[in-house]
């Protein structure tokens, strides 16, 4: 067990089991054992034991069995077996303990009491060391959606959670991180936007996230060409000497806290708003952000639907930020249809290399992109137009050069990369617009579906390559997009979900033209 | 898997894996997967599939595993073995499927919306069939505290845990039942209430529990003397032939629902107040009650502690029952300090034989019991003053007649048992006075702590025989209490327990005297 956890006091009296092998893994240390000893141990399923073996010891969540432990045994997992290094037949000692503290503290939030720092540190340092069961967890996190966290808890638990994961401490200043609320397919600008401040000579150590309900997070992306699994140490080595980095988040241990709360999340797929916030802002402050560009993409098949709503997060963000010491600019971007043309691991980072080479097959990526990196250039006190300026990092090659200088850093088998080195699905189908008119609109949701179904994420060459979007004319025949796969069989099942789907709304004149490449509002 | 069930939609392609068994088992079908595998599926934990072998078939929910298992194998744990008739090797093909209707119905709640009857149908229906994980459960039961359900809401699930278990029919009728809300120590009065109704010729098909944080329930109670393990086809039975019975609930499968839902309230001990309702009215239901008695025992150190709070649970209780067509009544009994004189398994089920005999220890517990009976008499249409009568039923032997009917019925091996039969622990001690005064407050928590450190409820032998309560004068070196155990060290431990929490406070001179045997507040 660790070192640091408060021990908890003594409910009972030792007892001494015979140890069974379970060959299983859960996060919590879990103790399997035959209910006629609970009962005479006065313990019930989720009750908390001590279990000892010589020095060695640890606190185990109690589960119930009628027949899978005898009298006298005790069913342990593969993690406590190895904690206390035993195995089948050993002796061990039980004695029953209170329950963690953060019960009475989760309790406190069901009847609406603000917590103070000291308990929501208690809570989070229990939620990293698994001493919380899911109904514990759940309670804590459906609380938190029923009755959000005040701006002063998010502060905490933000600091709590940095605090309870590894940190990564740079020996240069300033450092700058950007951040995309997420829920926009195609929305590969970190792969521009980093080294293209980078280029300007700013640090940027990004850490970035896998697909989960997505075709493919920018560690999905850039793994495509590169290593993305980096450790701390090595994240600091390549931002002081390269400039940025582009690592995956499950690589290094921050705010593991946020892992093992977003789990509880999921089922009920959920997304407290006080936790997107919480979690966003710990990934930032241990890696010692002090500006942090945030980019909120809006629409009505995103995460943030509403423009009010858009607004509520920047102005949150900027104000935890404060508290916590980071300075923070909010972007509120369209989020109405995809970004740029390519939606897929492999495909994005084509997008984005061939951006990088100039020749750029999409104006709203490469717009979104130099938007976000004007923005940090006047955050770093850039005092000409950013966005110029990152404009003209792009155009001269610069950004492509530190890329190339980034994956290499990282780990890549290409030198010199060209978007020509990045492979697609061998397999591929076209979608015909079975009408005239103009599109109207593309469901975000849909393209995700589609995409999903040809095997993104897993198959990181599988996609999709829009040939129309918002506003532009079509005839009927003419190809809207075209689905890629690896597989033969997934490339037939996106198909058939494009025609159950039809994401694309086209209309015969056109009543709007929807300026989604322009929208881009900040707020600093 | 229940034939029942609506078949969720499958979300994905069926693979086929390979079986590994995992000896564990648990309440809902679990599955371990592979990370790699789920990813490739697009699952993630607590997602759902299902799973086929042949014809069988079953839902499960995920857990996922970077070592237990590996690629293209799956865990399966005993229960879905079983259902499925595989082990070890053995082929099974997945897809994975929408999630369990009750999830959208959950978060409606959490979104403080009022669910429908259907809603709430669907939601047990699927509780009971462990369809739900503790994540899920948990966010209900934290729902439901957070924001109580509505008296119609409470109604639905009372009716839906019902449709979701066994239901008793009966062919007598009227059928009677009474329920104690609990928290008070000492409580053997069922032991009393049931046999003395029951030989003025009134149906009751009592069922009751297993100690849970008490000292003993009132299954445990008679069980020192009796069987009371009994299926539904015999509850009915003895109900019919000799007017009542006292059988453990666990024994038959009324209203299962309600036991998964207290696991989950269980952790953080919280009680929703609407669950409370629905969990006692669903057990009268399934039994076909049609007048109830409620007992709701008030006092700072019970569960219900003030009369606003008994108050509003016998209006509750009262204004459900009739919705459900159970004519209820309420009786607000003092809780202030134990019942009777003994606290324990085997002392309190003596000390309810010696009411029976006629040679009465304690006041307190025939006054309560032959109030509550007489109650229950007046119910039954009995014109004359119903504690009267139950007090000549008790007087004239009638009650210990039909009490030795009842457990002769139910299985024991004592016939025409006395309180002599009845055993307890051959080690005890005395616990003293330590001041002259007048006892002014015994406290209730502390009394099942002292009792359960003497081995309660496992040691059936075990507890405590009160020699002083409330108002009684004692002299220093008086006898306050005695401790019996089957386990002299536990004997000590209880000692030490009585000696740290000095649960008798002994005041100089009287105050106030409680007249804690007298107040019965009845609500019809």
């Amino acid at each position: 067990m660790t070192k640091n956890d408060k021990e908890p006091d003594a409910a009972g009296t030792p007892s001494d089991f015979m140890v069974r092998e379970i060959d299983l893994e859960t996060g919590e240390y879990t103790l399997i054992m035959n209910r006629s000893d609970a009962v005479m141990l006065g313990l019930r399923s989720l009750d908390r034991v001590k279990v000892s073996s010589g020095e060695a010891n640890l606190i185990a969540i109690v589960e119930l069995t009628d027949s899978v432990v005898k009298g006298n045994e005790v069913g342990m997992l593969n993690k406590g077996r190895k904690t206390l290094g035993v195995s089948d037949g050993d002796q061990i000692r039980l004695v029953p303990v209170t329950k963690p503290r953060s019960i009475e503290i989760i309790k406190k939030r069901l009847d609406n009491i603000v917590l103070t720092t000291e308990e929501i540190n208690i809570l989070t340092e229990e939620i990293t060391n698994h001493r919380l069961s899911d109904v514990e967890l759940s309670a804590f996190v459906t609380s938190t959606y029923m009755h959000p966290l005040t701006n002063k808890e998010i502060k905490d638990l933000t600091l709590a959670m940095v605090d309870n994961g590894e940190i990564i401490d740079l020996d240069v200043e300033p450092i700058f991180d950007f951040h995309s609320v997420g829920g926009v397919p195609g929305n590969k600008v970190t792969l521009l936007v980093v080294p293209i401040v980078a280029a300007a000579g700013l640090y940027i150590p990004k850490t970035c996230s896998r697909a989960i309900s997505s075709a493919g997070g920018t560690a999905d992306i850039l793994e495509t060409v590169a290593n993305v699994t980096i450790p701390g140490w090595r994240i600091k080595e390549i931002t002081e000497s390269v400039g940025g980095t582009i690592a995956w988040g499950g690589g290094v241990n921050i705010a593991p806290a946020d892992d093992i709360i977003i789990r509880a999340e999921y089922p009920l797929s959920i997304d407290p708003y006080s936790q997107v916030i919480a979690s966003v802002l710990a990934k930032k402050k241990a890696v010692g952000a002090d500006h942090v560009l945030m980019d909120i993409p809006t629409g009505p098949h995103t995460k943030v639907k509403s423009l009010d709503l858009a607004r509520r997060y920047a102005r949150d963000f900027m104000d935890i930020g404060e508290q916590i010491g980071i300075h923070i600019q909010c972007a509120i971007t369209f989020g109405g249809q995809p970004v740029g043309r390519n939606i897929g691991p492999a495909l994005e980072c084509k997008e984005a290399l061939q951006i990088l080479e100039g020749a750029p097959p999409s104006s709203s990526a490469v717009e979104k992109a130099t938007s976000l990196a004007g923005i940090l250039l006047e955050m770093s006190g850039y005092s000409g137009d950013g966005k110029e300026r990152a404009d003209e990092l792009l155009n001269d090659g610069s950004a492509l050069r530190k890329f190339r200088e980034i994956i290499e850093a990282q780990g890549t088998e290409i030198r010199d990369i060209t978007s020509e080195d990045v492979p697609v699905g061998k397999y591929s189908a076209e979608v015909l617009s079975n009408q005239r008119g103009y599109v109207s609109s593309i469901n975000n949701k849909s393209m995700v579906r589609i995409a999903r179904a040809a095997g993104c994420p897993h198959d990181k060459l599988g996609g999709i390559v829009l040939e129309r979007k918002n506003g532009h004319q079509v005839d009927r025949g003419d190809v809207l997009f075209r689905i890629f796969s690896s597989n033969e069989q997934k490339l037939k099942m996106a198909v058939t979900t494009a025609q159950k789907l039809s994401p694309f709304q086209i209309e015969g004149m056109v009543l709007e033209i929807v300026p989604g490449e322009k929208v881009i509002h900040t707020v600093q």
